[in-house]
């Protein structure tokens, strides 16, 4: 996937007038009545603009939402926002009203450090559920934070990898791009590895139809310096969002806790643009890029995930039939585990289309292999026969770390992509910790 | 579980009038262009009953359904039948118009060699999806195999072994009890390991709501002398799948080719009996029984399990969205992983029922486990609060090879069970295979 804009270093301070920071206050430390095993990793990241902007975000659909999900939820409906703080190995998930009540000093301890005003800034978590945050380090750790902030790509640094959790490196991007006469930034970082297969809305209401699929904890934070009204910022963050971090699965189950937000300061000076703008569909084109970029690399850093097939399935009777029998395949066990074998096994693909929500005609399904991007093809089945394709020369195929499958379903003019990790013994092995050793134990 | 009938041997010859038997023919071979790396295993086996009787039958809700399951279906419908042929190593699926001939062909030379009338004869196949039958093999195996049924233990365990793929042991039962003033015997023989999550319907059609999860090759064949009209024997055998093979989970695959078969000779000389029979009840319990006592075979010898869980999900708001929550839960990988490690971890079971298409009210939920059919339940849970249970006792509460785990949801009446297998590195050791010895490579 090549960026159609230029990148640049610098992650979620490439843009104008935001500063960022990450430091290590031990959240590991309380919540489990141990030290941590992984050493004194920086957990606790805070992101600031110099002035307020508008703010977009996209949430998990889990009926079972963390408490600085909803914080952010409620927060991000009113359109600005300044500042988010963000702590890794505590999800602040199920932990009833002490969550609520600590998410919410969370923001407010980070606005008072911070000089912002009252309700502006936002709040993720992301680790293990069920443990009520370790309190007195948060706020040390906020403390500590507001006090290193700056705005160099090792600053940038500090906070991408303060978000880690099982991630194994940061993960960030940057771009800058034309708008109009102006130069405009936009960068981002996230995290995620296991518990993914996000799928977001605006609000975190379920859709009346859900996606077939299931769906980890993922956290990503967007800036931008373009000015952005906030409606227009949301709908390109939506946008975004439908063809990027809700395009991936690991292991097929979705967090209490997935956040995107994207904050627009406009200090690149550019005029403000809404969605009627000429400029707006490029702005929402860049948005999208740099969240695909960032999607992309959770999947390649799943939990024990050594190759990335892209699912592209075509000829459904519907998006919403293409997007079921991509995400049958892409979180079928026996599929996943083919794929770390490198076995080409369109049987078990079949399998998985058979039982899919999907309308599918064995008769019909045609299923291929080729290099990610690549328009030649290499044929196992069309029609649902066999093609001379020899074995070896299927296995060869999906030798690569990353491949494309491509399914066509012959029924109709429903597509879709799903970016799917395969299924490891070091998944299994990571996933399963060590009870004598809580600070094994994931979210 | 115990049966509340008296245990005999015999499998399915335990009940008058069956003969079975099962040959080593090397199906492998041919289809693999290599030797079978497991040795010279039995792979065909055959079923017959002195006299036709009745038969119910249910299948693969998979839309791409292997040719045996086709012809199984149609004759099934017919309600009456005397005998079944059975390969294991090839599933004969995806294999088009030859599948169907080479599962057609399997009948008739089955029939003629056992002397019994064109269309009495059904066939069962399971292995590898996608290679043709290696019909010589076959055809000198239903020679071989016609040559030496009989009616000892012995006979039933060459039948048990021959239809084993992954299975690492033989799976058979059987009871008998008075019905009327005379005593039946009800026996059955089954297998699968992996490829599991059956949903079977009686004639493969989809139901309008499909249960929510997914769901592999298992194949269960039961013979009863008793006397029972067809559309009883039908009515009791759905009853029984439902409370049974339906309600298991391996891997959440389901497979092409799931069978469950019931002949029922009338040899016992009991009288028959039709749904409205007073004896009628105690037959479908008696199916039911059998059914689930085979079905947790296959949950307790499932690739790589270690752990089975028997997921009791009760207070939904109906009795589809407790199945929803139960599949949710039991097809997690985050949750089986936990299992395997002997982690109580319910934030990923809040996590996985906050993403199940079940309505869930994170303060309502308790979760809880026991030992087996117990109702002492430690619960770590009680609306959605934790308890004051201890991590170290809730690690020994899952610390068994088998353990119930109660998800209360308190919103309504709905229930379910589903019984689970844990997610193991054995599981993806296994399934990977290595494609440089195809015969290693699953369905």
């Amino acid at each position: 996937m090549k960026l159609r804009f230029e990148q640049l270093p610098g992650g979620v301070v490439a843009a104008e007038g935001f500063r960022t920071g990450g430091v290590f206050c031990d959240i590991k430390r309380l919540g489990t009545g141990k030290g941590s095993n992984k050493g004194p990793k920086r957990d606790l990241a805070m992101l600031v603009s110099d002035v307020p902007g508008s703010v977009a975000g996209m949430f998990t659909t889990n009926q079972v939402c963390a408490a600085p999900v909803k914080v952010c939820v409620a927060r991000v409906a009113k359109g600005v926002a300044q500042a988010v703080v963000i702590n890794s190995g505590n999800a602040n998930a199920c932990t009833g009203r002490q969550g609520m009540k600590d998410a919410l000093e969370m923001t407010r301890l980070a606005e008072k450090a911070l000089g912002i005003g009252d309700g502006l800034c936002l709040v993720g978590s992301t680790g293990r559920i069920g443990v009520e945050l370790p309190m007195k380090e948060v706020r040390s750790g906020i403390a500590a934070a507001a006090r290193i902030l700056g705005s160099t790509p090792e600053h940038a640094d500090q906070a991408a990898e303060a978000i880690m959790t099982s991630d194994s490196r940061p993960k960030q991007v940057a771009i800058q791009f034309r708008l109009g006469k102006r130069v405009v930034r936009l960068g981002g970082m996230c995290k995620g590895a296991g518990m993914i297969q996000p799928g977001m809305s605006a609000n975190g209401a379920r859709p009346a139809a859900l996606p077939s699929g299931l769906h980890a904890t993922m956290l990503a934070f967007l800036t931008t310096d373009a000015a952005v009204e906030s409606r227009a910022l949301q709908a390109a963050l939506r946008e975004a969002v439908a063809l990027s971090f809700n395009r991936i699965t690991v292991d097929g189950d979705m967090s209490t806790n997935d956040t995107v937000l994207l904050m627009a300061n406009g200090r690149s000076g550019a005029p403000k643009i809404g969605t009627r703008s000429p400029e707006f569909r490029k702005f929402q084109e860049a948005v999208t890029q740099v969240c695909l970029e960032l999607a992309k690399m959770i999947v390649r850093d799943g939990e024990g995930v050594h190759r990335v097939v892209t699912v592209r399935v075509s000829g459904a009777r519907s998006v919403a039939e293409a997007d079921a029998a991509a995400r049958a395949v892409g979180n079928s066990a026996l599929v996943k585990t083919s794929w770390h074998g490198g076995d080409p096994n369109w049987g078990r693909i079949m399998d998985a289309l058979g039982y899919s929500p999907a309308t599918v005609s064995e008769d019909r399904v045609d299923i291929g292999y080729s290099a990610p991007g690549s328009r030649t093809i290499l044929w196992s089945l069309k029609r649902g026969q066999p093609t001379r394709a020899t074995f070896r020369s299927l296995c060869a195929a999906v030798a690569p770390k990353e491949f494309d499958l491509h399914i066509r379903l012959n029924l109709g003019k429903g597509a879709a992509i799903l970016y799917a990790g395969d299924l490891t013994e070091a998944y299994v092995d990571f996933n399963k910790g060590d009870v004598t050793d809580p600070t094994t134990l994931g979210g």
